[in-house]
């Protein structure tokens, strides 16, 4: 056997606002023989996502905090290379948080093996037919509950999640408003993906945009965003309106504690809801949100573009891409 | 027909902070000739209510704002003493939005009539069988969800709702844990209404009160007061745990926005819901909730109590009593 040489990005530093350079240790190491039940990774794309950054913190949330000195934690696919596992080859490819790094043992816990799809990119299996698929979809339909008719409100919506939530409300037979950070992302939102409507929160208040595009009130919010965003989705809100909190993306490079919405006894005046929601807890359902999201790729229903940095070193500044509203669509590095 | 004279408190500015006694001004008025279809009602105990507050508003809100001018809103039960509407006649006891006033001309629109219940004293209509009862019964049984063993946390638990709310939790085998302002009211919840626990916010930091009180975190929560309270609740809550908002007393006399829980990103981090509702939406259940009540009330598993002022003149200074928390119970006033 070869000696192996990882490359790893181990966290270094904890993070105050966005991650710097100096947040991250650039390190390399001898990859150590495989010891029975585990197998060799070589990791070929790592996803990046907004959650990266709540990992990064000295508190613990749905996942232990990431130790100073450990790996940085990131999903990723790769092809298996050696393996002592009975459950995987060499050659299969699998999926999960093998971290921000160019080789990774395994014994195969939490690692899920990807099928063979013809005319399937691999990255898909970080994006549509990954996580984010499965977020978008059960975020949405679940937990949300839009019906045909209803206007829809997806808050960073065309990042990877809100792009999707978007079609898929289309699919449902809602008014879809999104709301997004340049021009030319609201063209493509409209244009290529068939919003009904978008607000430029650049260029036009959100309270007003939230007017101008929802003259009949929000039934539905997909909210990636919280903020203002938030504050002004629940002054518009009807009667029985749910909120689907994904995630607070304004809060997450915050230095000092950031204000909840102003206008929460809304959710009384209307008799609406705020809901959370984390996608590890719809695992056991992936297979019907999968097979759904494969026919609609099929029947053209459903587009979805993925923004590819070139080489792990880029990962630690290509990862604020996310907070700066930069990347379009779903970030992956290709190791 | 003798000529009936008509006392009122009429809404005279919009309060700021808290009501002041110059927001309401004082006036005398003949009673009017009655019209087809209209009854005459003198009043005889009026509501008071934490929502009256935010009615004085210049906003509207789940009911349009009072006008200046006006007479105040408010419920109460009163006794027909006149009537040209076939569904009523004098002797008549009935409830509604009858107004801070002696005399209630309607037409009977939002006005139901009182069962003679033995033995219920006719307060027990502004209290356990009128609108407290159905806000605390369905708030708590069908917004919050609570089951058998899991953690109940009241707000404002010894207000009127709120002690009914804690009662109900303990007939469902919650653990349940009152937050109050007192150490009286405090032993009142444990050991006159059976609470397991409470928390004397003005003796002890609420989110160490909380640490101490519900050692397996919380399930549900019956949130009347929003503000600090909300924001401890939310950092102690369980996977899939349930607020139940009923209103946030905490920001109705605020005189300048009020920002929301900074912990609301737990939602995501518990996957946890936050949901609002009105118990005029549960109108049409009320007969399910008030024999529940009835039956419990006999059975001596719950308790209430009403604390009665005496005078319609003191309305605008009693209604103060539901915002210090000096009230002890139902805050009605004898007209």
């Amino acid at each position: 056997m070869t000696e192996r040489i990882n490359r790893q990005w181990r966290l270094a530093a904890r993070p105050v606002g966005r991650f710097k350079d100096s947040d991250f240790k650039w390190t390399t190491e001898a990859v150590p023989q495989l010891k029975d039940g585990e197998l060799l990774v070589h990791n070929r794309y790592l996803s990046l996502d907004p959650t990266n950054r709540g990992w990064a913190n000295e508190i613990d949330t749905y996942l232990p905090a990431v130790r100073l000195g450990d790996v940085m934690r990131g999903g990723a696919i790769g092809e298996v290379e050696e393996s002592r596992n009975p459950n995987y080859k060499p050659g299969d490819f699998v999926s999960g948080l093998l971290g921000w790094q160019e080789y990774a043992i395994t014994n195969g816990t939490g690692i899920s093996k990807l099928p063979n799809i013809p005319g399937v990119p691999m990255t898909a299996h970080l994006g549509l037919f990954g996580h984010i698929g499965l977020t978008a979809y059960y975020g949405l339909l679940d937990v949300g509950q839009p019906k045909a008719g209803e206007t829809l409100v997806v808050s960073a919506a065309a990042g990877a999640v809100g792009s999707l939530v978007g079609q898929i409300g289309k699919i449902v037979g809602c008014r879809v408003v999104g709301i997004a950070g340049s021009d030319e992302k609201c063209r493509w939102l409209t244009e290529d993906l068939g919003f009904d409507a978008t607000i430029n929160y650049k260029k036009e208040k959100i309270s007003e945009g939230l007017k101008r595009t929802c003259p009949k009130g929000i039934d539905v919010d997909f909210e990636n965003v919280g903020g203002e965003i938030l504050d002004a989705v629940l002054a518009q809100i009807n009667l029985g309106a749910r909120i689907s909190l994904c995630g607070m993306i304004s809060q997450y490079n915050a230095t000092e504690p950031v204000p909840g919405p102003y206008n929460l006894v809304m959710l009384v005046v209307r008799r609406a809801r705020i809901q959370g929601f984390l996608v590890s807890d719809y695992m056991d359902r992936a297979a019907e949100a999968m097979t759904a999201l494969g026919r609609w790729l099929m029947e053209g229903k459903i587009k979805y573009r993925v923004d590819i940095v070139e080489g792990l070193e880029e990962a630690p500044r290509a990862v604020n891409k996310l907070f700066e509203g930069s990347n379009t669509g779903k970030l992956v590095v290709k190791i």
